[in-house]
């Protein structure tokens, strides 16, 4: 077999990272279904041509081709250029098309699933890694009141994690409609340049920003002030509205914006106290939002970039009869999971499952240890037989290194079996139709790290 | 967008069948934890130079490049090749050498991924689907008696899978040893090439199968029959060991392969009545099985073909200087929640999670319904709010529509909340803090369904 070596930008855990994973998917999708969302699986691939309506990632697409590719024959088949999805977006948008007829609207869904992008891999950047979406889509309409639950959900699902030693989130909004009434009361016409241009300000810095609008984006000393000035309020209450108007701007979308804003904040203040904070900084580069717009930072990993993003669209779905509007957010596992891995915030008690080893006397005696396993987890307990009749000895030291808490020994002429706390060295009679371990051992539990 | 159409051979489902394949996910993954499996994830990508060491599959294969494949600069970034995987065995491997130093031996994990290949797509076989694979490695040893241990575990998850309708399974086995043994003792040299004959017999029949033999495998027309005789044999105690070396034929190796067989039907038998079988026709193609093969049908199905399959091999992985023998069994459980779903054998109670919809009065009102919703989810009671405050007939529709089975209505004025059935129209006064429904109703459940 050739040499073993990782591949960059494609991560793999071992055991306690995997179990640190599943205990976050789980979390978030308990979440997600206790707020009524349902969960869905997209295939892997889609037509090349479907990938690119959003041409900017167009670079980031991985293409598929089969190793024996019989090009008549896969003509004759049909088949399209497949490539495999970048996001969860793209692919929800299809199935909502694909399935409109047998789907309930308003459809709010979870979708929790690989992904891949043919970047070139960085601290956090990877070229597969899994995604946790939510969206709720609409047919024809959506009324707002859904932009201010769906972060509120995203909230409720981190705040469940701090539990597990994720530090607290802060979920930073914008409205479109803010910055886009405001450019257009100043007089700028290119909006989405301003868009993209304000979108570097963390990265560029406010004097190259303002160079860049006047250069690139046609605005004048003063409106690029404006820009900046409109980018630097941030706040958690209706002051924000009004320090925005005190800029001197006023259009009608402007103002829609700034209602629906501050209904954002103030209603996040109330059921999420601390966690949502309007950033008039945050642009999201995707041209297709249209209304509310989230970005997510992980206090303090601030550097790590935005671990959970997303929007309104008016129109992400759309078959020419009928338009779905939707807004959604997309959690960063991966990117997560690496940064609580790499920091040591949090680690399973024990990598695998098994609480209880039981041991085996000799081999002639392994159906008694099986049944005594059996018997176990029969009642939720989950249990191993050693894999060998070696010394007793040997086989707690089997356990030991596993973190396995407790070794049962089967009785032997009509004694009672035994079980023993491998970290106490407690050893007490016991029945497996009866016994059960401390709750907090009886699965592998996360555990956030104190350094 | 582009017309919308399904891709051949990538199944996706309606909500409704994504919570069957949930419920079958969950349920054999908790088979698999309490029988002390630690789950893992690989990446979908290997070198081909990976995918190619097992050389009959190449065909199998898609390989991936970049949309913007820069030459060159790939070459810098040093990439190989990458291909996705078409099983979790060949990824597995690879996992163990790479972080054999950080893995406890035996290593038993569970994995539950998809898989790719690039087959001409057909009833019950697809490009795109879900495996969830159960394997034990040990570090230069293993013991038999997992040989034994595993299908019983698959005995137990196909077992639980019952009450949602999956009719029961046989789980056909046989060991390479006896055939290996049986035809080394008749003198044909050719084992493999006789082994991928026998494995045509369902396919072709025996006339078909006796003449192969002779033609392609060096076989005289004796040999053939007793080829024959003893792909035959079936059973399920050491009756199957009698029959056999009736047959005349003693070697070592057949001997130490009935031992083992009978071994395994014997304590299957006793462990799991009914659903393991001696089959000596298994011949399972793969060259790297060494000892116990399996596969499962699904009785009443058996058309369907395998839908759990796998065996013993003595050095899957090898670095040089270790090996690891291991033994697993792949479950195919696209194939099964296909067959479930086209033969109308399971559904969900409801599709989404939703208990209770609570109804929103007015607009402005929507903060006390949202508040309700709040308590009921802190009690882990699944609940939603009406998405438009519209009149309470077209409420208790939008929860009708979706099998919702409880609407709450928000008291007025000081009056008490009220929570109605609305499948038996039953509506009773109720409080947030402390109503849950009844435990069939909390969470959607998978039924069987009887036609």
């Amino acid at each position: 077999m050739a040499r073993i070596a990782p591949l960059s930008g494609f991560p793999e855990w071992l055991p306690e990272g995997r179990a640190v994973e599943s205990h976050i998917l789980r979390t978030v999708a308990q979440v997600f279904e206790l707020h009524g969302f349902v969960g869905i699986e997209t295939r892997a691939v889609e037509p090349l041509e479907q990938l690119l309506s959003k041409g900017e990632t167009s670079k980031e697409v991985y293409l598929l081709r089969r190793l024996q590719d019989d090009g008549p024959e896969q003509q004759v088949a049909g088949d399209k250029t497949l490539g495999l999805h970048f996001d969860l977006t793209v692919p929800f948008a299809r199935y909502v098309l694909e399935n409109a007829g047998h789907l309930a609207f308003p459809f709010k869904r979870y979708q929790i699933q690989k992904v891949w992008r043919g970047e070139r891999p960085q601290d956090g950047r990877f070229r597969e890694f899994t995604q946790a979406d939510i969206d709720v889509v609409g047919s024809e309409e959506l009324p707002f009141h859904f932009e201010v639950e769906l972060p509120l959900v995203i909230a409720e699902a981190f705040a469940a994690l701090q539990e597990i030693g994720l530090p607290p989130v802060r979920i930073s909004v914008n409205n479109r409609k803010v910055a886009q009434g405001f450019y257009e009361g100043l007089g700028l016409a290119d909006v989405e340049g301003v868009l993209r241009t304000i979108d570097k300000l963390d990265k560029i810095g406010p004097d190259a920003v303002a160079e860049a609008l006047q250069r690139d984006n046609g605005a004048n000393e003063e409106q690029a002030r404006a820009c900046l000035a409109l980018a630097s309020i941030t706040g958690t209450d209706a002051s924000v509205a009004e320090r925005v108007l005190a800029l001197g701007v006023r259009t009608p979308r402007l103002e829609e914006g700034l209602d629906e804003l501050v209904r954002l904040v103030e209603t996040a203040a109330a059921r999420a106290p601390g966690v949502v904070v309007a950033d008039l900084k945050i642009a999201r580069g995707l041209d297709y939002y249209t209304g509310s717009v989230y970005e997510t930072t992980l206090v303090g990993h601030e550097q790590l970039g935005s671990i959970c993003s997303g929007g309104r669209y008016d129109s992400l779905a759309s078959d020419g009869s009928h338009t779905y509007p939707g807004v959604g957010l997309s959690i960063g596992v991966s990117r997560l999971v690496s940064r609580l891995l790499a920091a040591g915030l949090s680690s399973p008690t024990r990598a695998i499952p098994t609480a209880v080893l039981v041991a085996v006397a000799d081999e002639a005696h392994r159906g008694a240890s099986d049944g005594i396993a059996a018997a176990l987890r029969a009642r939720d307990i989950p249990a191993d037989v050693a894999p060998s009749a070696a010394k007793f000895g040997k086989q707690i030291r089997h356990a030991d290194r596993r973190a396995i808490p407790f070794v049962w020994f089967p009785g032997v002429d009509g004694a009672a079996d035994q079980v023993k706390d491998i970290r106490s060295g407690d050893q007490v009679d016991a029945d497996a139709a009866t016994w059960a371990p401390p709750a907090q051992d009886r699965w592998p539990v996360i555990l956030p790290q104190t350094s």
